[in-house]
């Protein structure tokens, strides 16, 4: 017999088997003694009935505390009545360890203890179903690529010099030189998608920003899909058909989770392209109209994007910024120059910017005249000019950072819960 | 009319399509140029007649060079004779960029110049061969776990503290503290085994090994999955099976580029579970038999790794290595107080070892005991013995190297070609 997961209890109705797992909770009262079982796929009650079992096992039952583990053998019987519809009728109990006093109980724990305890906070219910979308968001994008016949290219996390200045990278001591870790692959994915067509990247990236926001991690991952031949618009419908298809993903195989968080799914079932579009100019009205602080010309804050936001119910595609807030890459619009064919996708709800792309500059000369413009070293883009020396196209691709997405789907407002160690300015631990 | 990508060719026999891609050679006689067109996807040849197209693409299309990128319009036929079945008869062309003197021709180059243009490299095909392979065996190694509920949890890249020793580690500023680069996920994925049952991580390691060998990158990616409730064998059991289906999904889909590769395949098709398991003490027995320069007690070389990997014609599983030159979490065997429950898996055909792993200490007096051995400070393993202090159990796990996995599948000796942009002691560019 192969080992049985809770989360496959349906297909054993009625069939003697063993559980392993840790005491979720425990009740009792008198000859009976249920146990919340979870075994990391499910969550179970056994129900053990001194009549059932040996008199030591009934005893050693009563001293189990919180998060003990266990082996639990018995009959899975149908339950209306209970929490996924069955329920084990003990037989036998192996008890594995008994389990120190738990730091994390039901009452209410600051958020500093908790993230202390991060290595047990993923065992309670909340924290364990934003991780199990998170994997369901990371797979969906993977698929949606992949099924789309792009090509996974890993971009390098040691890079040899600052793209855009060094103030927030963090530096490493690389043998005689030095190296800094790679805020972005996408420069790599200009080159990789004339080798391959299309390509992605899907790893971590780092920004040493003295940021204490609820949307900023040091440490967090990104996808950057990237396609030869595709302009700005090819750009925006693929992105705004991945993000129907992540959250479709999750609707489809995570509703359980989604309950557990108390998710509004219709806000998530509205989700199907085609998203709206507008320009930096029309955003910048929305703020002017609601008499927000912002100064045309400059970049979106958090709060402005909460404000453009708010006009929609799915998220919003804002292009043609003004280019010299944008970086020296991005392609100008040829139709008014000082505009960059850029996108940034804000997620509804308030939950911020989680796409920003558009297309690369594809002229040699041009690209070169940038570089100059921003004070960039030519020689450290040598090797990113050859995509423009050797055959260059039109080329255009996007970066969806991930734990902004899962704090959208999830409906959690700090990225801190939506990966499994978050890195903050404060916290390198556990 | 959607984008037409040579990889699908087939479909579109007898219809007029337009490719966009890039020259990969060219030929030409009198009133006929043949042009190779790869588009990242697939390559082939597109005829142009001077009969079927103006005077001035006609003349246009001489002066195409090597990696020129271009727009061809034509109709797909079906013709025995060419490479993948198929030319393209072509009615009108559009030249998008005359490329510059491209660097990379087909003499040969020696590898510091291929290294250095990397970028441009990635087009051969060869290395794009290699690439795929890479995307679908690490497709694969996700596939094998999520089909079997494993969870993915990202371990977190900056780590506090060095488990072992700050020699090997990247370390850099983290605010007003250090941070080091990751070595493993493993003590990580320990934790969040006791909250998912089954968990993976996959993402960069770095080592900053002053090693110059074949084997050896600073940056490389692992995959590691860690389950609750398991022991060595059924570790091995595991490691086992996803080299079987890893491989099978290679020579399922990929047989193309193995083609390219030149490829062995009858080895490939050889790697079937049960793999041959053998202890430490045997495998030094193969060494002596070989009057091999080994001494018994250290662990082995790659040059000891070869030999004994000669013997066996699938991935051999060597176990119960001498605990003191393992880490310090492994677990004891029971029987044997000095040799650990562990498992390195090696490649055959001399291609190193691919897996590492085993069983874990899952006692919390003894392995506090073993960081102390081992001179290891206990404040910054507290969380880790906390698995032990809230419901240990049995657990195992082991990380799979990807770089050398792809060496071995794709039959290529030296690491270097097998990520897309390698990272070694004297190489931090492109």
């Amino acid at each position: 017999m192969g080992k049985v997961y809770i989360e496959d209890i349906a297909k054993h109705a009625g069939e003697q088997v063993t559980l392993s797992g840790w005491v979720y909770k425990k009740t009792g009262k008198g000859k009976l003694q249920f146990i919340m079982l979870r075994d990391g796929t499910g969550i179970i009650q056994a129900v053990v009935f001194a009549g059932n079992v040996s008199e030591e096992t009934f005893e050693a039952c009563q001293h189990l505390t919180q998060e003990s583990s266990l082996e639990v053998t018995g009959t899975v019987t149908e339950d209306a009545r209970a929490k996924g519809g069955y329920e084990l009728q003990v037989s036998d109990v192996n008890i594995v360890d008994i389990a120190e006093e738990y730091p994390i109980s039901p009452k209410e724990h600051g958020i500093e203890f908790l993230m202390d305890h991060r290595h047990l906070w993923l065992r309670s219910s909340k924290q364990h179903a934003v991780l199990k979308i998170r994997h369901e968001i990371i797979k969906a994008a993977r698929q949606y690529f992949d099924d789309r016949g792009f090509t996974l290219v890993d971009a390098p996390i040691f890079t040899p010099s600052a793209c855009e200045g060094t103030t927030n990278l963090f530096e490493t001591n690389y043998f005689d030189t030095k190296a800094y870790l790679t805020q972005s692959g996408q420069l790599y994915m200009e080159a990789a998608a004339m080798a391959f067509g299309k390509v992605y990247c899907f790893g971590p990236t780092f920004r040493a920003e003295k940021s204490k926001t609820r949307r900023h991690l040091t440490e967090f991952w990104m996808i950057e899909p990237e396609v030869a031949f595709c302009d700005l618009n090819q750009d925006m419908e693929l992105a705004e058909g991945m993000l129907e298809f992540i959250v479709g993903k999750v609707l489809e195989n995570r509703m359980q989770e989604l309950e557990v968080l108390e998710r509004d799914v219709s806000k998530l079932e509205n989700i199907k392209a085609p998203f709206p579009r507008i320009t930096y100019d029309e955003a910048a009205r929305i703020l002017k109209d609601a008499d927000a602080d912002f100064v045309f010309g400059d970049d979106f804050g958090g709060a402005d994007e909460t404000i453009i936001a708010q006009n929609f119910d799915k998220p919003v595609m804002i292009t043609h910024y003004p280019a010299n807030i944008k970086a020296f890459y991005m392609k100008r619009d040829p139709e008014r120059a000082d505009r960059a064919l850029c996108v940034d996708v804000l997620a509804p709800e308030g939950y911020g910017e989680i796409i920003g792309g558009g297309q690369r500059e594809d002229d040699y000369e041009t690209l070169l005249a940038r570089l100059k413009e921003h004070d960039l070293p030519q020689e450290a883009f040598e090797w990113y000019l050859d995509v423009r020396r050797y055959g260059s196209v039109p080329h255009a691709g996007f970066g969806l950072g991930i734990e902004r997405t899962v704090a959208w789907i999830c409906g959690r407002p700090h990225v801190r819960e939506t990966i499994p160690f978050p890195r903050t300015m404060y916290r390198l631990t556990p």
